[in-house]
């Protein structure tokens, strides 16, 4: 698989003192099927907590257009995007979601996570109520 | 009841030094109900987290199919599906959800799962906001 | 309240080796309110984690039917069929959630919940990702 | 504020040995602006863990009508709520959730809640899969 | 950036001697792309503990609103909206979520939170059953 | 069938020199299938145009019920109770919809309506855009 | 019933040369129960053509709200509302839907229309498709 | 194509002096594709205005059954079931819908309908507003 | 009010031959109240029929944001609007509709539409079913 | 633009004695944008009265992703697909509905139609009744 990461930018994140978290949805992202080669089509979700990066969207978008005519498997991808980002970002915890549109009858998703060294998330506060 | 795990097949788990998660949504499964011989109708949902091998999907869809003139209990085929699948891909983790179709108002869902000896899932880190 | 537990039937647990949770969604309950004789509505949830006796299905449904007639308060209703249920079933664990339809402009909800003596549910196991 | 509690009565817990939960929802609630004298609309969630007493229902629709025409502070009237009713019931637990409309483009949840001293919640047993 | 907290206002906590939770939803929000002066969308979702203070509404539209006309990246806005809030507030717990519109095929959520030194939530007490 | 007209009321129509519509909409009804003497479940929906009476509500609601302990066929209950309704409102235009809930997989709907010989509806007029 | 005219207002149709459409959806009503004195609750829908005048939203609001505390019967408030806002206006067409909360385990629903003498309808121009 | 008709059964019209509707979704179909063999699912919408005849649901759930292991191509299988119907029950109008799930990234839905020699439906009346 | 057509652009029809139709949802319209400069915010929705000329798009976009800062009544903008649009695409049909939020309670909804002397829409070809 | 369609291909209608509706919902269909080379996503719906001919779905496949990479503008490629599938299956009606993904805070639908010369479609029945 070719190299796609020079697609990708950052920037500097503003509150680096914190933890808080970025969630990025992508419903638009094909790529073709490695057997086939017929068009693959997923949502992708990236969510993480910036360290010293952020990740620039325009450069995101041209990096996620750039798989649209490789051949690629669900969980390679996944897995490879996530690597791809974590190398660029070092962020303090990353979370890729992918959901595959459906195929012979079976809708995929694929998840995968990387934390940094040492990190541990502050204790979730669940406030009651739902709005 | 038969054997049906011929029509298995793996791959090799592209990202095995890591614990991820592939879900397969399967919206048609038939089989017959072992009493009246009318058919039953049920969605399937698989999450796991592979350990060296991947379920091949196309193979599942096979597998999958081939219930179709069989009688089975809710219960039973539940948990015969995942033992299947567990002798063959001996996960980490690994959840079968069965939701069926109403039948005389009542609806049921049968939900099993397995984890490997020892395996531990991370600590689930629960990031605030929803998208 | 006469006694309806004779309604009720069993099956042996196809696999009564492992925890798993079977759901028994019920959308059609109807019985009487106690002090006016107007009918009242519900839908019943049932959860359990069964021991060596699972619930028959047929059996249910006519158990379920047999309170069409009498005068209910939703709170002593929804005790009184867990009850019922954890005498018979002896599961490992169990959760009745009844869902009333508004009267007098309010909606009410009844859960409770039964567990073994000395059982432990497995420490959950919580996926990344939502399908 | 005048007292309303005179309007709400309560009936013995017919199942005072164990904890169970009632969850009341009442989508009808008006009052007035105090500053303003225009209306304000509400929805309200009550969940409790019953001790000895149970709120009766026609009386709770009373009192929650009597506030028609009083001018009410979003904060201050949801924990004056909960007072009132944890002063009557002596509950386990009990959860006071409302959302009121939108007011000049901000909608407002307010969430109060109380535990009897040395009450502690069982285990929660969370079952896998999703009805 | 310019100040825009002298649009804030609060009142008295009238429950400061009990922990609950106060969520305000504002589904209107705009201000500028500081790239390309084009307009932004987001909802935001403010959720607090209240310490000895207090959100006053008509203020907080004025202060939302005021910055309509400001470039804006997504990330540095949410944070410096919490860091206005906490300054004035001094909540036990706050946490703020923006919703920004889709640009470029991709939607940015930033979610960021404060919790006073030494604060802890009391333990969620998770009631069963889902109204 | 017994006669269940008795159940039903009437009050003057307020405004009978126009032609107006009444909805009414009855979510909870319940009788017995004629040939198992099992529960069924349907919603209902009047639609009519009164000429000189109203349906009395309470009355309405009396008369629903009575039919709770008795076996009858989706098509026969349906023309019955427009049969019931015409006699006594002899509106200028009614139509009765029942939704039936699933028996053997399948939902039944069935549709009747009657017009006052002569009467015909006002061009409709279609406003554009929807709310 | 008492005269609530007063509060209405208008302004001047700034586009009276051509037929055009306003909608006005209020979500807040509430009267009493002219039997009962219980609270009511309602939406209502004001769909209209313009001629010379259109209804000012502010005086509008408190018309709608002058009804908090009369005792209604829902034919009958659906008619005089209809029938005042056509005094004031002179509409080319006017149509008042409400739609009342669930009473006894009914929702009622009236709808009525004026149009103006000799007035008629553009031919509807329904586009194909639906975004 | 085998014969499938002698699975169906009917009842006399109750209603057979006037023009009404029933309608039964069938959200459980499935046969086989006649070039792969492999499983298709669909729902089927059966509406139609009864003569002298009515469907039996029992005999009907048969018939539909009937076709689970018949390869069976979208277009034809709805007119063979149209033709099927009409022959048995000569009904005034009938009108067949069928939604077969998606392959190959293709969603198919199927419509064929029948009408009596000299049948006109009556004026649809269209009533204003909408529950 | 100011000109703001010197914003808009067009371009040539692909299919000037044929009737067809064109859909601009834009989600995302903000102004200011006239009367107290606080800010408003709408959905609009444009749907035309071209006949020489089509709508630019990007063109569009900055048009619609340059009343960001401009006070402007509900109907008056709408009308405004689609005089803008015929003016510069004389299309066969257009029609224009306004959502505008939540303002003391009440939703405005304007519609306005414009044809082409002469022009008549073809008839409408209903086809039975609904995907 | 280079012609594609070679890619289609066409069945016998087995139904071609009378008028019935095929509707086929593609949900994935990419291609660029003629300006700036960026990815586009759209749905499709085409909805045909066939005459001799049925469209065949694999074929349609291909040359719905055909247009995978090149550049396109919404109004002409939605007109271009129609005019293939006019000369190719000369359909007694054709319409296509292209519903494309946001672009600059703008979602464009175009929708075309075909009928054959002197084809009329029958009288539409509307059985009332909603299922």
């Amino acid at each position: 698989m070719p190299d796609h990461t020079h697609y990708l930018d950052t920037f500097e994140n503003p509150q680096h003192d914190t933890d808080y978290t970025i969630r990025l949805h992508i419903p638009e992202f094909t790529c073709l099927c490695p057997l086939t080669g017929q068009p693959d089509f997923a949502e992708f979700l990236i969510e993480y907590v910036p360290d010293k990066l952020c990740m620039e969207l325009k450069a995101l978008k041209l990096y996620m257009s750039s798989f649209r005519n490789e051949g690629l498997f669900h969980e390679a991808i996944t897995n490879r995007i996530l690597s791809d980002f974590v190398a660029l970002l070092k962020p303090r915890f990353m979370r890729i979601t992918a959901d595959f549109n459906v195929r012979g009858g079976i809708y995929t998703q694929v998840t995968a996570e990387h934390r940094q060294d040492g990190w541990q998330p502050a204790t979730q506060v669940t406030l009651p109520g739902e709005l």
